[in-house]
């Protein structure tokens, strides 16, 4: 990866295209994190988890150059249109990629102990699923912000409805679980706090679905988002 | 409370009072939305959490105000310096005001599950004491950001500490007593969800503080901020 500080500013396109590019490597930075967070809870990988937690500095580094980049282009240039739209989006979407970073650290920091716990629980594999999931939803729609497409924004906003239920049926099973085995009290809470940051994090990417559509149509959408995560109001099947 | 609808804007001052005060709205409607939470708990008042979960769409509205305006205002009057970077923090402190409401809603609707379960916990006075913190906590940002007073926005976020140092002991004590009384373990899920909701609103509030701080001075915050959240990584004390 290059280095960000040698950004050279040449004209305003650049500086433009500038702020693009620090958004794709934010976005490509952040799912790679996730990745790598749910790599080390499954393969048990704390040196994984280390690097993790280490890197999501980087992330928080770079939300603070698009801020500043975005403030000097909105003082010295005065943008218009579809370009003061992209710049704003840009400070919106690179606030919550430095979110969607945090979460990743979290569940980094988690794995570590899930890893040094004794026992072993097979509800892992529905969170690899639900990071594969979310990793993709990141990636779509930094394509979608990178091409100012309306609709792959909305089809990725769509998905997010997959991630609240695998995190519903999660959730339920695990409350069981742990009614039934208490001595696994300890793993079966972090995992479930695992699933709640990844559907968090598929929060923020309907979110930065949400200014890519504001960004390309100058207009906020209307309708509330399709929610279904109903976590907060589950009670486990065995009360 | 008056509708937001008929703002009539008069001139560049007025825009950007009009920015200010609903910013100054939305915090106001944030924090008694995260006291109503806490109350709707600590009494098992139902139709309070109610009241909770639909208001919470009343603070959406308003960000999508806050930020129609700031990118009207950067359009057609093109700020500078102090200006400009009160605009573009507007837009930041919108979005973080919008997850603490968010984070309300998640409580309200968690106390009604808390209210419908058998079974008492002491740990309730715990969180209501978090949640006084927090919503201190809100207050006090909004005063320094209206009033741009750094070293005031800098106390807030230290206070942040406490409420993280509250939330690993909840986590610890709570971890306990499901061990315990695993008849209670659901009801123990919801509060040590709730407990971590408060913990990311005060995280929020630390944002919005270190967007003070960026809006006054021009520049970015050098160091990490505080944070006392180990709670991703307890492990109970009867393992």
């Amino acid at each position: 990866m290059e280095k960000r500080t040698d950004h050279i500013v040449k004209s305003y396109d650049d500086e433009l295209d500038q702020i693009d590019h620090i958004i794709a490597e934010m976005g490509v930075l952040a799912a790679r994190q996730l990745e790598d967070a749910i790599q080390a809870l499954v393969k048990e990988d704390t040196a994984l988890a280390q690097k993790v937690v280490l890197g999501d500095a980087a992330i928080d580094a770079l939300e603070n150059e698009v801020d500043a980049l975005a403030v000097r282009v909105l003082a010295l240039r005065q943008p218009m249109a579809l370009d003061l739209r992209r710049v704003v989006a840009a400070m919106k979407i690179g606030g919550s990629l430095e979110r969607i970073g945090d979460y990743a650290r979290n569940i980094a920091n988690r794995s570590q102990v899930v890893t040094a716990l004794p026992g072993e629980y097979g509800g892992i594999r529905v969170i690899e699923r639900m990071g594969g999931i979310v990793g993709e939803m990141i990636h779509g729609v930094l394509e979608a912000y990178r091409d100012a497409n309306v609709e792959r924004a909305e089809a990725i906003r769509l998905r997010d409805e997959a991630v609240d239920q695998l995190n519903n049926s999660l959730f339920r099973e695990l409350l069981t679980y742990m009614m039934e085995t208490p001595s696994n009290i300890t793993l079966s809470m972090h995992l479930l706090f695992i699933a709640k940051n990844l559907e968090r994090i598929g929060d923020h990417v309907t979110n930065v679905a949400e200014h890519v559509h504001v960004m390309v149509t100058g207009e906020s959408l209307e309708s509330e988002r399709p929610k279904s995560d109903h976590s907060s109001q589950i009670i486990s099947e065995k009360p």
